[in-house]
């Protein structure tokens, strides 16, 4: 096959980048167009990422001209950066998925709260919010997607249809979610060395994290009602991996057959989607894949249902729905590039 | 000083028999007088575990006789040994100390329900619960212990307070709880394999795990009404740790200062418990020692009230605790030989 | 493409035939025929690995039947069970690579001394040794490949050249070794648990691996005289991964650019092998991957040659030098199905 | 016990400060008079250190008043600071232990070829080499005390002397040495952040490490010729703890009883010296403890001698050994403050 689309990656240099280059390297129908990384401009990416010298590809400078000659392009940048990038991108007709929260959150003041003022918000109101198998039409037309979050992901993918169905009550939702530390980036700061993490475990962010607004946002959308959560996230001693336990209320009369035949229906087709019954899926079983797994039990026959749901963060909870959502905007087969298998051991 | 007590240890080649070691070679005031292993018998103690070289030992066989001439024995055995043997000693005059749980479930019924027939029911009414900051007074007098579990230890000190002044619902009480992996002993299944564990994060027992009677019974009696918790808990990829997170619902009027103020009144002259405001603890900040660390956060000041707790399971979750007990009951300072500084890298 | 080729599997419950699994499961050319494990005979194999859902495979008792209509059987399982079922398949003109021991060691009493008694010596003359980048010509050919250890093949890769063309001396030559657990399969060991591994590393087998014969068969082949090396291995706290650092004694004259020219000479056109200059490669660079990676460097302008190389060790280690070897036996591109690239974080 | 002697520190937000305080705060005889960090001056320790809430020390400017004051003090901070500051202190009578580099090198051009130019060349004469076991009578009588790097401690225990006594050929020495990553310090790069060394091993410092000219400096002095070593360090997946694996050839006639009795001559009655017969020292066995542990294997009788040593490198490569010559000087029991036993799970 040729490689028919050309694509660019603005910010190359931290894990996400790292794992776009990991997809779209082997990526059929793909062609990386520029990578560019003010920092490591000039560098050959094997310089930066050793395991990556089979392929002779150069960081660049942000070059305009190459990024308008693309047909897709993903920012893996820190916040501010596509907000102020993106609009000139798609007036050329190019087609972005921006990996950073930017466009997650459609109420600026909202958005204000948790970064900063944004500097694009019409087109903030025309991004599509690229959670794939909840909103997959939006993503087939749109120009710019917000890829979301990676707690928001594996929180979302089960909670939503129930919310939807009616099946949990809107109020008692308690969301307990654990990260691997990869999710925290590759910035130089003393939670992220090593001895820091090594045999540890904590919680964070208790008071307010940046994916609360992005969760109550979503939820409430699929509730048709406002809807608030508590929402808790932990760093886990290991490198990739989100699990989210949630806790909830059943309606009267919803028994666990009703939760498996909505998510049945919901979700039966979809390649990147596992439900399991009886044990929980563990983080290891999506490792490198980019699917979601999880599994409901309501414990001694009693009102709550706990779910538990899995992703890598880096590839569903990331790069892996961020090429998802490419595969779909650029009209090819969703699972193109994305069949791989976890590595359980 | 001279070591004036004799002490026994029933099962010394687990992890919390390990640590019984660890704490009791190094105490100022006891003798370990004899440790007992069917499958280890006449073995130095330096054979099993090689940092213990300079402690001449030897695993013997169970010996009454040597058991009953102890002040004290503890049994770091599975579940249903010490239920067949501590009620001879007891008869004895020997103070026990049981790490199983043989004598946690005043409910034989319960009890049958998660774990099998009670051989000897008359001696559990007898045991005293030794969760120490909460039930110090009987402990002082008691004849056989029976000491808490691992998660219990972790929710019930930050949560009894809270329930028995009344400042949380009793209704609503969600606990989801993280383990490392030596909380689940030294048997030999796939499931405590280094490569099925390592990297990995997942549920397990979530239909009902065998410290959720435990945790029912005790905060029911601190709320003076009977409570049903949701308890989950995970499996870490760490060896040391347990951190519980807790979410309940403040009663009304509740304010977070209220909540410190109780745990003040309550816990402000222990030597182990930790209370922590503003950051939540790292399971790190406790390794190696017998203390319990705690915080309360009111997420985005609403109703909910978040509790993450951290202990060592192997100490305050397990052999620390039985050691407090132990000084306690041989009217020691509570203190004695559980002084550690943890490791914090 | 259609898939052509039908392949058996015996013994797949273990780490090396689970990422046979991965591989194949993958490959655009084969098809899993049979996958055979006595032990869970009857059981799909997501019962085993919960994220292969994806593949409606069930593990079969070993049947001759079934296996003989292969194409090529792989065994991945313990020593002896290969050469006792090898011959019938090699006679029913069914290919076979054997990842256990079984036909590694040409000499039959070298084999008995680390091993048992070998119960098919004629058979073991014919195996072809399926180090792939040093013996490809023969297995283009070959019936019964015995694959190699994963120890042998990360220090074969980068000494045989040297050996070959004369650059180093035949005497002095130390390899310290380091492997991550997996290497130590799946069985129920208290060396295998989590606990006696995590945060932990150790030397083993230092009097004497069972590696060590087939490290020196192989290596006094290429040096055209008998060798003997001093051979000490390690294990790591992590799950995969072999880094191998090698100590030897240049020639006279002997400088470091020769190195790497014989390097470069035997190895540039392999897909599968990555010559570093400058910075030694970490095993991540290679993880997931069926690449070896090495660099050279003479300390200090000394005399002395360093090498350190890596592997994956259950990859070029094992399953995935066997499907290379498959891929040769079968007349397919040697590269097919092996293209995956590390997971670098 | 009152505590008798007033301790500075200078440096205390590393690992080596944070573990001097571990140790330090426990020691019977000794109290913390000042501990210096300018970018922390102010902060109670417990703000950087959350598990040391027990203690109401706080981080002082860096205070020559206060320092003087002390009976000995400790730097534990960068090289080239205690170069610039311990001649006044002892100058003023104080004892001083520097934990960094700046007087282990007794010639000044080996200094600054692989450090800086040394800015007190005469103090440098007067300071001893506190490897305790090794130079016991020297470090009684010092002033100054230029403590041991922590991989030439693994090293030189078990080398020393087998080369004294004239075991071993002087020729010939390949060291392969691993750390965890504590070793590194907790200053910020992209190589010290977790997901940079989860699951990853890698050698480093090949073509020349600080630690060899030290290593070759001291075994000189006991081989009573100029000794050259191979040296190679690599970095280990967790923590805590270093295995040096020593190559070495056997002078002739010498045998392994030999190298065991030499090491019992010198080592029996050492408290922190561990010989081991059979199997080689894990590192877990010395975690947290001031020990060293060592094996000796000669392979299949032939001439090689392989060594195998573990430390922690916090404890006996750098806090505890300091403590320990902290013990000497001050007129103690060696052993004070350095009984803990290791935490083996």
């Amino acid at each position: 096959m040729s490689k028919n689309f050309l694509i660019g990656i603005v910010g190359g240099t931290g894990y996400t980048g790292l794992e776009l280059l990991r997809l779209l390297l082997l990526h059929p129908q793909v062609k990386i167009h520029t990578i560019a990384s003010r920092s490591q401009a000039g560098q050959p990416i094997s310089d930066i990422f050793p395991g990556l010298e089979n392929y002779p590809l150069f960081f660049e400078d942000v070059n305009l001209k190459k990024l308008t000659a693309c047909d897709l392009v993903f920012y893996a940048t820190p916040h501010e950066v596509a907000m102020g990038q993106a609009g000139e991108l798609v007036k050329a007709g190019v087609k972005v998925v921006d990996l950073s929260a930017d466009f997650r959150l459609k109420n600026t003041t909202v958005f204000e709260h948790w970064y900063c003022q944004h500097s694009d918000p019409e087109l903030l109101q025309k991004a599509v919010y690229g959670l794939t198998e909840l909103n997959r039409e939006a993503i087939k037309t749109a120009q710019l997607i917000a890829n979301p979050g990676c707690y928001p992901t594996s929180i979302q993918l089960p909670l939503a249809p129930l919310l939807y169905e009616g099946l949990i009550e809107t109020k008692g939702i308690f969301i307990d979610s654990k990260s691997g530390v990869s999710g925290a980036g590759k910035s130089l700061s003393v939670g992220n060395l090593y001895t820091e993490n090594d045999e540890n475990f904590r919680a964070y962010g208790v008071a307010g994290h940046r994916h609360l607004p992005e969760i109550e946002q979503e939820l409430s959308h699929f509730a048709d009602e406002a809807i608030q959560v508590t929402f808790v996230p932990h760093l886990l001693p290991m490198t990739r991996g989100i699990e989210s336990t949630i806790y909830c209320q059943l309606k009267e009369g919803i028994k666990l057959t009703d939760i498996y035949q909505v998510w049945q229906k919901k979700y039966a087709q979809e390649d990147f989607i596992s439900i399991r019954e009886n044990t929980p899926p563990a983080t290891k079983e999506v490792r490198g894949t980019n699917r979601c797994a999880f599994s409901a039990v309501i414990p001694q026959q009693r009102n709550t249902l706990v779910i538990s749901s899995v992703i890598d963060n880096l590839v569903k909870g990331a790069s892996g729905q961020a090429v998802q959502n490419m595969n779909i905007m650029l009209g090819l087969d969703e699972t193109l590039g994305l069949g791989q298998i976890p590595l359980l051991a």
